[in-house]
Parts: structure tokens; sequence; C-alpha cells
């Protein structure tokens, strides 16, 4: 439908537009209070454009989401490929975790506030989805303390630190008092990893 | 209108029971599909004994808030008083931080969650109180930092990365599989806490 690439793999660059920007109408208005009529006036997208993606506004939800895990998950499994070292592995975990959700605001909030407004399949599926990059960022931090170099804590605490510090950015970052995503990364990977390193 | 004592001064203690329940209902339904009969209904008391306290389901969202954040505050200021070592008021913060968080689950996922519910005067006076939480905080790590004692890490992303850290628990935090608050308190404490000291 659209000559232009997908930037995922396996996703039609016509519909990552079209989730991009109902991200954007979603933060705003609010799940509940935006209506696929704001969407097709946001992407000039006629409502019929739409229904050859999605059937309902839950379903469009659910791609948002799916689209959001799917790639951060991708693009980090494919910067881990041929990186042994753990810290060197949990560098690159954050650093992949925060600059995706950096470039990724909208949507990050949207995620994080409309967890609960999913249900049935859909739900279920996102869960698979999440569940998956959580067992990848455990896996990373196991390797640490497999390698007696973390410090005495438990994965799980550590894994959900990081993931906090991480995901609660769309609160406060501001480019520019906050200045660039790369150095903001490096900062908050550095803090942790010596919180956390023996 | 209650023979029970508040548990913070100034606030009466059948309006705090109302809040805590109410902010149960919220943290369910939402806080667009609840109703003010969906509150009666759960703390038992009449809806002309809710309107008492607040005149819409707007102004219990504030005082939620506005009671969650005082509450903290208080707390916090009376816990500080007369400890003087930087690292160990930050300690003092972080425990006081999350055993409020752990204990006030329902209303923190309120207040992250309709964080954007309100607005006018009350947003006004909820960002205002927040504020001042925050500057406490700022004011305890630039001590830290002031002392010589902090790494090379901008204050304002050293706060919000351990406020982040803290505020996600209640997305993941279960008391069979994380331990007691105190446990956990100490776990996430100490792990910031080498990340931002020399």
């Amino acid at each position: 439908m659209n000559s232009t690439k997908a930037v995922y793999p396996g996703w039609d660059a016509k519909l990552e537009m079209i989730l991009d920007q109902a991200a954007d109408v979603f933060a705003r208005k609010g799940f509940r209070g935006a209506s696929i009529r704001d969407i097709a006036r946001q992407t000039g997208v006629s409502l019929s454009g739409l229904y050859y993606y999605f059937q309902s506004k839950d379903e469009l939800l659910y791609l948002i989401q799916k689209h959001c895990f799917q790639s951060l998950t991708a693009s980090l499994e494919a910067k881990l490929q041929g990186v042994d070292d753990p810290a060197a592995r949990l560098r690159v975990l954050m650093h992949n975790h925060l600059e995706y959700f950096l470039s990724n605001m909208e949507e990050m909030k949207v995620l994080s506030h409309e967890a609960g407004s999913l249900g049935g399949e859909f739900l279920a599926e996102i869960e698979a989805i999440k569940r998956r990059y959580y067992k990848i960022c455990l896996g990373v931090v196991q390797e640490l303390a497999g390698a007696g170099r973390m410090k005495d804590l438990s994965p799980r605490v550590a894994v959900m630190s990081m993931l906090g510090m991480m995901n609660w950015i769309y609160n406060w970052y501001d480019p520019r008092r906050d200045g660039k995503a790369h150095e903001l990364a490096r900062q908050m990977t550095e803090n942790f990893l010596r919180g956390i390193l023996r």
C-alpha cells in the first residue's frame, strides 16, 4: 500500500505511521476519550483506510503495544548478538531500552497508562511478549550474578529497579534540560551498573 | 464525625478511610469508569455523607492526591529531623518513600495513572505539593554532591532515576515473591547509593 519501507521487519510502513500518530492522540486525550475519527483526522487516513488495519479501538491499542514491544525486543536481540561480557550486555540492554523509549515517548506513555485497558486474547498476547522481554533482561542480569560480578541483590529486584528507572522517564525527560538521549543513557547506565557490580 | 484518630494530622479519619477505599475503586475501574455511587457502595457511606467531604469526582481525585503527597512529605520531614550525614539522609528519604508506596499501592497506581485527569486549581495545587517534595529530594542529593561524595552525575537525573525506580513498584511488587517492604527498601536503597557514591 505504501512504497516506504517499514522501520521494523514484518510491519507495514503506513501502519507504523498510523500507530505512531494514534499513540499521540491517546497520550493527549486518553484511550477512552479518543475516537477513531480523531485518529483519522490526525493521520489524514480515511475511516475505511484505518479499518483496513484494525476493526476496533481495542485492536488499535493492541497493535500499538505489540509494535512497541516487538520492536524493542527485536532491536535488543540484534544488538546483543556477539556481545559476550555480562556487563557489556547489560550496557547494551539499557542503552537500547532508553534510546527506544526516548524516541517513542508518546507510545511509552500509552503503554504505561493503558496497560489495563486491554482484555482477553489481546491482553494475553501482549503479556506474552512482555514476559519474553522480561526474561531476556533477567537472563542478562543473571549472567552478571553467575559470573560472580553482582552484589548480593535479587536479580528480579535488580531488573525491576532498572526497568522502573528507565520507564519513568516519560514523566520528566526534557531534551533542553536533560541533554541528548545518548548522554542520559550513559549516566543512568553507569550509575545503575556501579550500584549492582561488585 | 468519627471517634477514630486521623493517621495524619489535619486529616479526618473518616475522610482518610473514604480516600483509601475510593483509590481502590479508581485503581480497579479507572477514574473515568468509576462513579460516586461505586464509592458509596465500597465505603458504606451514603451519597450525602460523601458529598459532605467533596462536591465532585474531580475533587475526590484531588483529595486522594493531596492526601498522599502531603502525608509522604510530612512523614519525610519528620524523619529527616536531626539526621545530618548526607548518605544517611538519602537512606531516610528512600526508605520513607518505599514504605509509604508499598503500604499504599492502590493510591500510587491512581496517582500515577490519573496524573493527567485533573485540571485548573486542583492540578495547580497538586503540582505545587509535588514540586515541594521534589525539591526536598533534590536538596538531599545536592548535599551528597556538595560533600564531594557523589559521582559525576546530574543531581536531577539522579533524583528522577531514584523516583522512577521506586514509583514503578506498583507494577511488579508481590509480597510473596519479593519479601517484606523493609528488605526490599534496603536492597533498592543500598544498590542506588552504591551507584551514585564515590
